[in-house]
Formats: C-alpha cells, sequence, structure tokens
C-alpha cells in the first residue's frame, strides 16, 4: 500500500476502507508517513468529506494509537461532558460536582483554552494546589471519594490526536466535521466514558458559527459513537455573549463557587444555570440515577439547593491537592478598566468573541500552546443582553496586572457592546437537543 | 500574513492575489513555510481551482524562485516544443533537427521519463558522449551552429518547480490543470523562450485519459501564456498505442536515425510523422519562418526529403559532444522474447500503458527519479493497429539484458494485444488543434 494512493482515493471523493484508514495512522505514527502527506489527506477530508464508517475508523485507529484507560472496576455508567469551547464557560465546574452528587460517576478530562475561548484546566489550575494530573490509583480513590475526577489528558492517551491536531491548526483543516468528532470521541473513549453529554457552543464566539453546522457536528457525534459503542447525547447552546457574570480563571472558579454555596435562587434565570440544568438532566439519564428529565431536574435542583453539590465541590478540591480556602482569597489584581454604558438603553450585542480576545489580551487565555497565562486576570459582566442601563453605568470590568495590555483590551470591550433604545428580549440558551 | 490563511481561503473557494501567491512562493523557498502546508494548499488547488489570473501568479513566483537564461543575443524567435509524455514518443528528435534546418531556433529542454513514459534526455544520453549540459557559451555556439540544442534542466532554473512537484507525486496532486500549467510554462519561459508547440496526449498511454481534460490543459496553457507573453499552439494527439516501431532508448535514436536519413517514404503514413509534420508546421509558423500552414508543410517535406534534417540531427550529436558513429552500432542485448499473434485477424488494441509498463519493466524506464536504466534494452513493434496478422507473426519483441524481468515484461505485452476477426480501421494520430 502505498500512502499516496490512499490520498487519491479520498481526493477523487471515493470511501477509504478501514484498513486504509487504520494503516495509514499507524504508519504515520510510527513515521512511515510524511507530515506533508497527512496535511493533504486532511485537506482531502475537509473538501469531500468523510462517511460516518470512515469517521468511526479513524476514531478507532486514534484510539489504538495510544493506551486507555481501564475503569472497569467502577460497575456504574461512566458519563463524561464534552464543551466545544466557549467565553467565560465555567459550566463543567458547576456541572461535574452537581451531578456527581446525584450519583452519577464522572471522570471528566478537560482541555486549556485556546485561542479566544477559555479552558477548563487552566480555570481548576487557579486554584491553589490543585493537581490535574493523577495516577490510575489516585483517580479510582477520588473516583471513589467524590464521584468525580477533573483531569487533564496524559501524552499516552490518543498520541495521534495530538499530533494531527497540531498539524491541522497550521493547515486550515480545523473546522472539519468528521476530523473534530474522531478527535472527541478517540479521547472520551480511550478514557473510560461509557457515554457522553456534548455542549456543542454556536454563535460569534463558538467555533461553530451557525446553527446548520452545530446540527451537523452533533449528529456525526452521534452516528459515530453508536457505531463505537459510546452513548452520546447533544445540546447546542448559545454562545453569542460571554456565559454568566465573569470571564477569566479564577474569577470564573469564584463565580463557581458563589453559586454552588449560595444555592439557585440569584441564578436560576442566568445563561450558564439554564445550561447546567439541561446537561445535568442528560447526565443523570445516561448515567442511570433518574428515570425522566422531570425527575432529573429535580434531583439536580435539590442537590444545588441544599448545599450537597457544594459539598461535593469542596471534597474533590481538597482531594486533587487543592486549598479549599485560597477560593476565598481575594481576585489579586493591580489595574482595572471600566466600561461604562455611552447611552441609556437596552443591552443589544456583548460580543462574546470581542471579550474573549479581550480576555486573551489580559493574560486569561493563550493564542499558542507555550504561551503562559495569568490566572488572576479577569472581565466582571455588569449587564448581559436585553437588561436595561442608564448613560455611565459599568457594563464591563477588565482586572489585570499588564499594565500594558489594558488600553488594547479596553477597545475590544468596547467594541463588544451595542445598546439600543428600544427593549431587546432575551433568549434561551439552549437552542436544540439531540438524541 | 500567514500560511494557514492562504490555504483557508484557497479550501473556502476564494481567489488567491497575486501577493499572497508571490509570498507563498517566496517563504517556501526561503523556508518559512513547511512542506506540510504547501501540500494542503496544493489539495485546496486540486480540489477548487485556480483562475488564469492565480495561475500566472504562480507561474511568476515559480520563475522568480531561479534565474533565467538570456538568449536576447538571438534576434529569431525562439520556438520550444513540450509533450505531456508518452510512450515510444521520440517526436522530439526528428522535430528539433526537422526544423532547425528549415531556419527554426530551437532551445529544448527536455525531461526524463517517469512512470511509464519515456524522457527525452535518456534517449539522447543513450548516444555514445551526447552530453545533455551545456554552459552559456556552449549554448550560444550550438545555436549558432546548428539553429538547435538539446538540454537538461539545470538546477538553478525554477528551483520551485522542483520542490513542488516532487511534493506532488507523493501527495497525490499531480493530475492539476493549473499547477501542470504552471510547472510547464515556468520552465519553458525561464529558459527564453518566446513561443511554445505544446504535443497533449490523450488516451491509455497518457496522463490525461480523456479528450475533455486535454482540452482543458491546452486552453490553460494557452491562456495563462498569454497573460505571461509567451504564445503558446498546442496540438492534441492519441497515445492509445505506442508511436512508431520502437519504445526504449537507443533503439529509438536509431529508428529517428533510419527516419532522418532515409527519407520520409516508409513513414508519411506513420502515427508519429503525422504529428511531426502537425507540430513542425506550428512551429515554422510561430517561428517567423513560413507564412502558412501548406508553406510550413512543405518546407518541412523537402527538408527531410533532402537529407537536410538528417545533417542537422548529426551536426548537433557532433557539437554536443556525441559519437555519430555510435548510432550505427547494434542494439547490445543478451534476450529477447517474442509476441506472437495468437490468431489471425487484424490489430484492435496495442496498449500504450501496458507496453510502456512492460519498457519499465525491462529496464528502459524508472519508477522513482534515483532508478538507473539500460538504454540498450527495448520493444519493437512489427504491426500497429489497424494492420493485419497470421496467426504465429510477431507483433512485439522484447530486447532485454536482465533475465529475471523478461518474464514479467512478456505478461505485460500479451495482455497489451487485442486482435479482433473484423477489419479495424486506422484513426488520425491529431485529434485536435487549440490556438
Amino acid at each position: 500500500m502505498r500512502a499516496v494512493d490512499v490520498i487519491i482515493k479520498k481526493r477523487d471523493g471515493n470511501e477509504l476502507s478501514v484498513s486504509d484508514i487504520e494503516w495509514f495512522i499507524k504508519e504515520y505514527l510510527s513515521g512511515g508517513i510524511s507530515d506533508y502527506q497527512v496535511s493533504a489527506l486532511l485537506m482531502a477530508v475537509f473538501l469531500n468529506g468523510f462517511s460516518s464508517g470512515e469517521t468511526a475508523a479513524l476514531t478507532k485507529s486514534m484510539i489504538a494509537s495510544g493506551r486507555s484507560l481501564d475503569l472497569s472496576y467502577i460497575s456504574a455508567k461512566k458519563v463524561d461532558k464534552h464543551s466545544t469551547g466557549g467565553v467565560g464557560d465555567k459550566i463543567s465546574l458547576i456541572l461535574a460536582p452537581l451531578v456527581a452528587s446525584c450519583g452519577v460517576t464522572v471522570p471528566m478530562i478537560s482541555g486549556r483554552g485556546l485561542g479566544h475561548t477559555g479552558g477548563t484546566l487552566d480555570k481548576l489550575q487557579s486554584i491553589e494546589g490543585y493537581k490535574i494530573y493523577l495516577n490510575d490509583d489516585e483517580i479510582r480513590s477520588n473516583l471513589k471519594n467524590c464521584g468525580f475526577v477533573m483531569l487533564g489528558q496524559s501524552d499516552d492517551i490518543v498520541p495521534a490526536d495530538k499530533k494531527i491536531y497540531a498539524l491541522r491548526d497550521v493547515t486550515g483543516t480545523v473546522e472539519s466535521i468528521p476530523l473534530i468528532t474522531a478527535s472527541i470521541l478517540s479521547k472520551k473513549i480511550a478514557e473510560g466514558a461509557d457515554s457522553l453529554v456534548m455542549d456543542i457552543k454556536c454563535g460569534s464566539g463558538a467555533f461553530m458559527k451557525d446553527l446548520e453546522s452545530a446540527k451537523n457536528l452533533a449528529l456525526s457525534i452521534r452516528d459515530t459513537g453508536r457505531k463505537l459503542g459510546i452513548e452520546v447525547a447533544s445540546v447546542i447552546t448559545k454562545m453569542d455573549e460571554p456565559l454568566g457574570r465573569s470571564v477569566g480563571n479564577f474569577i470564573e472558579v469564584k463565580e463557581v463557587a458563589d453559586i454552588l454555596k449560595n444555592g439557585y435562587a440569584d441564578y436560576l434565570l442566568s445563561d450558564e444555570m439554564e445550561i447546567v440544568f439541561k446537561l445535568s438532566e442528560k447526565m443523570l439519564l445516561l448515567g442511570g440515577v433518574a428515570n425522566n428529565e422531570d425527575e432529573a431536574r429535580k434531583m439536580a435542583l435539590s442537590s444545588l439547593n441544599d448545599g450537597k453539590a457544594y459539598e461535593y465541590f469542596l471534597k474533590n478540591i481538597e482531594s486533587q491537592g487543592g486549598n479549599i480556602k485560597s477560593i476565598e482569597y481575594p481576585l489579586k489584581y493591580r489595574y482595572t478598566g471600566d466600561i461604562k454604558a455611552s447611552k441609556e438603553g437596552y443591552i443589544k450585542t456583548l460580543d462574546a468573541y470581542k471579550i474573549g480576545v479581550a480576555s486573551v489580551v489580559i493574560g486569561c487565555g493563550r493564542n499558542r500552546v507555550e504561551d503562559s497565562i495569568d490566572n488572576q486576570a479577569g472581565i466582571g459582566i455588569f449587564r448581559k443582553v436585553g437588561d436595561r442601563t442608564n448613560k455611565g453605568d459599568t457594563i464591563l470590568e477588565i482586572y489585570c496586572n499588564d499594565a500594558e495590555s489594558i488600553e488594547e483590551a479596553v477597545k475590544y470591550c468596547e467594541n463588544a457592546i451595542e445598546i439600543c433604545d428600544k427593549p431587546v428580549v432575551k433568549s434561551k440558551s439552549v437552542l436544540m437537543e439531540i438524541l
């Protein structure tokens, strides 16, 4: 078999066989196929597509490139959650303790922020002492202890994904639905999840800009997951404005602690809690601890209400080496930038992409994987889309330790805001569910 | 500017600007852009196409990657000829002395055989002492001496083509009309040609299998040539059976010498002479030595008839260091393989591709650029399509120095032949002319 023949087959719009794909990935990992051949194939896949059979074969071959976690010692169903990435997206930090406190086992593997989006791992590492890499024994005792772990991906799991992702990033082949599908599912399956809830972001601050492509991704992940024996439930959610009341790392952890500690009362109507409850329903059903959505929602509400979710949150921090007292520490910043309303009216837009870029500018995120971040930097959100404002009210506030970057960040934030005279309807955050 | 943005632009079907293309090629040559980014762009070009403006910009950028030959000391129009590659294609060896003897200046740069096709350079190098690399002074004196030179491409001319072609070969992006166009025209323009006659082969033994793609290539070369100030005339010719009476290297040189020495009488009706005369017309018109096709054809015929073309052939061999006596040497081979007619009838097929592969098997050609060849190996063709045969008549004869390969070559040749009971019409070799 020659690499060029596999490339030509896909270039000409034909379906690759399972053995074509297996051989190609194996040869790539062992050095028999070059980056330039892989990138040509990736572009052909981007433009000519992959069937769900091809996507499943790619996913399987990627899983086979490394080791898989063995969580079979847990008899309960393991449910993971994955988000395609957004701004102010702290959902995982609320959701994991919430559903674990309802009895679902959650081995959650998260990523770092990249581009304008934040990453759960960066948020967790803003907690003093929190360890995101645990050995197999520690994972086992954590899952036993509080029902969930929150981990970074270790290098020996799906090494093919790391290599291929790095190549996609520089060859214009990131936004391919089959390639995204294989990248997500390979990691989730190798990490021992039985089922998966997908939060597929859609909008200006998301990688999927329109509902159509978000829906296609959901269907691709569902169909490929079925072929590989992992059950997937997807929720498409709005990502036009940042979620909740903060964007950053430690600032988001503090928001999460506040929500979990003080109950839902202030937040029930918030965009992020709407999504948290919807995803909780899915996870409790997939985890087999609730019989229907109503029951699931009630379980989640009461766990939040009676402080059980908060208890699990703290228990997890302690058992992963974190200092729970550090959560009460104030945010450490030297400079602030106030973005005030330029006129009276209603907030029409808080552009998630621009605010995401502003947060990267002040050090919350990274443009390259190797960039370092400032986990104390952040942006407070004082008005949401649909809120009324007087002229001069604070809409956004920037907290920052780098005097040079604040001016640029203020500009991005100012450009992110649109105020109009007429009332603006607050729309739902959950746009679509795909089972 | 980032390489990935240029790739994405083409991936999404947008037109690249001249500066996008200039920058991309320049950065690639200087090492700022990697092979894997170039191969992703090449695949996007293959699938989404290039406009004639983009193709012209690519051609220009490729020319700028190296040095150009300065032939401005010759006031006459310099006319080159290029074939897209076939089996038994010895046209250049006949054509160059023929049109030079009529007064056209021909600085001809040829290539090596690759895959199942032969290469003019390999044929020339089967002549004892023949030098295919000359310095600028030698080129000048040769052109003055006998009106034509036959050269290999030197490394400092269009180095971008060498790099890009090597990449295309292993990434499934060879058969792209804009990429083929840029590859051919960049070399011809850098080598000082004012106009170009293209012999675009079409059929089982050609890279272009159908008339439609051959025509598209002709139009692309014409339109791109116009933008760059080089006049192009294209002839699409049949490549379903090998041309003439032999396939190989020295065996083809001997056939050429025979044609030129003994006049056209035996050959006037042959497929290769039909093409030679058509291309001669074009070259004499482009070179400005004939006023119309009739006149051009008469000039070529009389030059062949009165031995002037043969005289130029010998003069060129001598002035490029070759031993003209060596042409009379017999072919040196140790083994023969006779392929006889299995029944009485008419030759329906002599598959050029299969006979081309057989010729590579016995050492006439190469599968990789670095393979060495046996310039004495060859295949004699004793019947052409349309000819009558008795059972047991020799159709093909293999001459070879490697006992191991002969069996495989015989099989390829046997499979290349179809004989039918009813008479078969001999069709024309020139399928279409595009001006």
